[in-house]
């Protein structure tokens, strides 16, 4: 690796990428090709961020904000306009080329075996062919995604819409129009497009918009500018927020604290912002309180009959490798899961996995036996 | 002060204690008297605990755990009967004669003004003449409890309710008969007495309590070992939990993150453990939903319309020096409360106080003109 063109292009010094390779960064060489990872974000580098053997850089995408009073934010935030397209509940990946191979990095910069069998199967050929330096942002979304698995969206196994677009090398996304002008030229998905509004009105379509999604049992939305230059933010229905909860209280002691208070407090400001009737708070106090309490008392009677609190999962693979690839990976990030023998498929393999909510599951437990909280 | 004789009382080294007065005990010069706090629990001495001036050391309460499955909890903790008290809603102080002079600590060890003026107030004075070593553990409860404020008590002001009794430079209280006996010698109010109860049926009795304390508004139980053989427990009612929801979300950014947790889990676990039918459950869901949202709600209104997030509570003393040492003493826990002008009474002032809650207020205005979360 020329240390000094990566450095170049980073926009730090040497001697500061090489200090940052002793302390921050970490070496990933497996699977091929290895790379090197901005584990957190570390002198204005985002996260996410990979460099490759071969010198080559994809950035980390940048998180997006959310605003809990939308009016205010987006009169706020944006200059003229809004985009607004659908956030979709899957994982998110950033798929570029490396050498001639596809690879989908997740987030946090590793290489997901299983991503990138998908994102192998569902892109043309010819996009990297054509375009070598291109980096595709793309939300992976279905029931089988081993991730967040969800039900909510036109496949039966997982599919990948694409949000956005980057290049190999710079920082920075192409934003709306290059995104949506690059699927249709390559028969890409992307995330549905909802149309472009006025500053002053924005909030009233987008509230529809998103009451509409979570009667459809989807996320929310992102705002953009239509021309990149400000930063999208993102906003999500309450029957999302509330399924969150539904997730979270399911697994109460394997979430982080904030998790739980910033969904209720989502809840809030949206009854306050759109101003509901005493019977529609009510209404909403219910879903939350259902959102809370089922899931718990749910876990905690699967415990009570000697269940292990676990959560089924399956995938679909081509190839062996990349079951055991992908259990590897789930390994090195943490989640305990254990792989049921694979069933045979037309073309390729079905695979049930149980992860294994440990904490939650040894928290119960010892409650149950009367230990104290 | 005689170093080696605290020391040998606290059951720790000269040396040892030398170098915690250096670094992890702290001094508290006002009001006198003079004392060391220790903040935190060190080398087994609990939080809370204080060494006065002339020597003298009152131990700090030790915190009563709490179990989430109460059949089992008590099956496991406590060896042939329980007995059963309210758990009131107040704050709780020890109160002590040093020198002569009556002292009400808090928790953390500081001398209240005002808690040690209600103590001064509702105590009769033979009690300490005669008893100099004793230590009061008491509840303070009422609605002119500035800590926390209660109507669920027979009091229009506030009243103390003794609920253990230790003695001055002896680790570890007395228990329940002796608490009761010095209760009755010197007519003090104690905490209700519920009964004593074998093991196996505690749980069904308590189920009854702490339902029958809940709709009264009352908090909850404590359950002791008849003769102070093991440390007490407790256990609240769904109305308290759901209270704590109440207070918290009211003033969701002042407070620690587990607390939401804490008591949304608590209501999983009594709803499971008393085996609760669909629609007690779906009303106990209501109950849990609406205690989230409807304070969120009226916050978030509030700031919207211009209001300080603020609470009016309300101190009723005999002397100004009181309320001005307990303004002091509010600004030193790190609370800002502006009191207001003291309205002259039969035996002394009203004050109103209004605790601004700083956090909430400045993040709910923050996102209230579109700042993200």
């Amino acid at each position: 690796m020329n240390l000094s063109k990566v450095a170049e292009k980073l926009g730090i010094t040497v001697d500061r990428l090489q200090s940052l390779q002793d302390t921050k960064i970490s070496e990933s060489s497996w699977p091929e090709p290895q790379l090197l990872r901005f584990d957190k974000e570390i002198s204005g580098i985002e996260a996410g961020t990979v460099i490759f053997g071969n010198g080559e850089i994809v950035w980390g995408y940048p998180s997006i904000r959310r605003p809990l009073m939308l009016e205010a934010a987006i009169k706020r935030h944006f200059i003229d306009s809004v985009v607004v397209e659908e956030k979709m509940n899957g994982h998110n990946v950033r798929i570029a080329s490396i050498d001639g191979d596809i690879v989908a990095l997740t987030r946090g910069g590793f290489i997901c075996p299983y991503s990138t069998e998908v994102a192998e199967k569902l892109l043309p050929e010819e996009i990297f062919e054509e375009m070598p330096g291109l980096v595709l942002c793309a939300e992976m979304v279905g029931p089988e995604n081993p991730y967040v698995s969800s039900e909510a969206y036109p496949t039966d196994s997982i599919d990948l819409y694409l949000f956005d677009i980057a290049q190999k090398n710079r920082r920075g996304t192409l934003g709306v129009h290059k995104t949506h002008e690059i699927a249709e030229r390559f028969g890409l998905k992307a995330t549905a497009f909802f149309g472009e509004y006025p500053l002053k009105t924005a909030h009233e379509r987008i509230k529809e918009i998103v009451i509409k999604l979570g009667r459809q049992g989807r996320e929310g939305v992102v705002m953009k500018d239509p021309e990149n230059r400000v930063a999208p933010l993102k906003y999500t229905s309450s029957e999302s927020n509330c399924s969150d909860l539904e997730i979270a209280f399911r697994h109460y002691n394997d979430y982080a604290l904030d998790f739980f208070l910033s969904r209720a407090v989502r809840e809030g400001f949206q009854s306050v912002e759109w101003e509901e009737s005493e019977e529609e708070r009510r209404e909403r106090a219910r879903r939350i309180g259902e959102s809370i309490l089922f899931p718990l008392t749910e876990t905690i009677k699967k415990k009570q009959q000697g269940e292990t609190i676990a959560q089924r999962i399956q995938i679909r693979v081509k190839s062996l490798a990349t079951a055991r690839g992908f259990e590897y990976h789930l390994r090195r990030c943490g989640i305990r899961a254990i792989f049921d023998p694979p069933l045979p498929e037309d073309d390729g393999y079905t695979i049930g996995i149980t992860k294994i909510i440990m904490s939650t599951n040894d928290k119960t437990e010892a409650l149950l036996n009367g230990e104290m909280w």
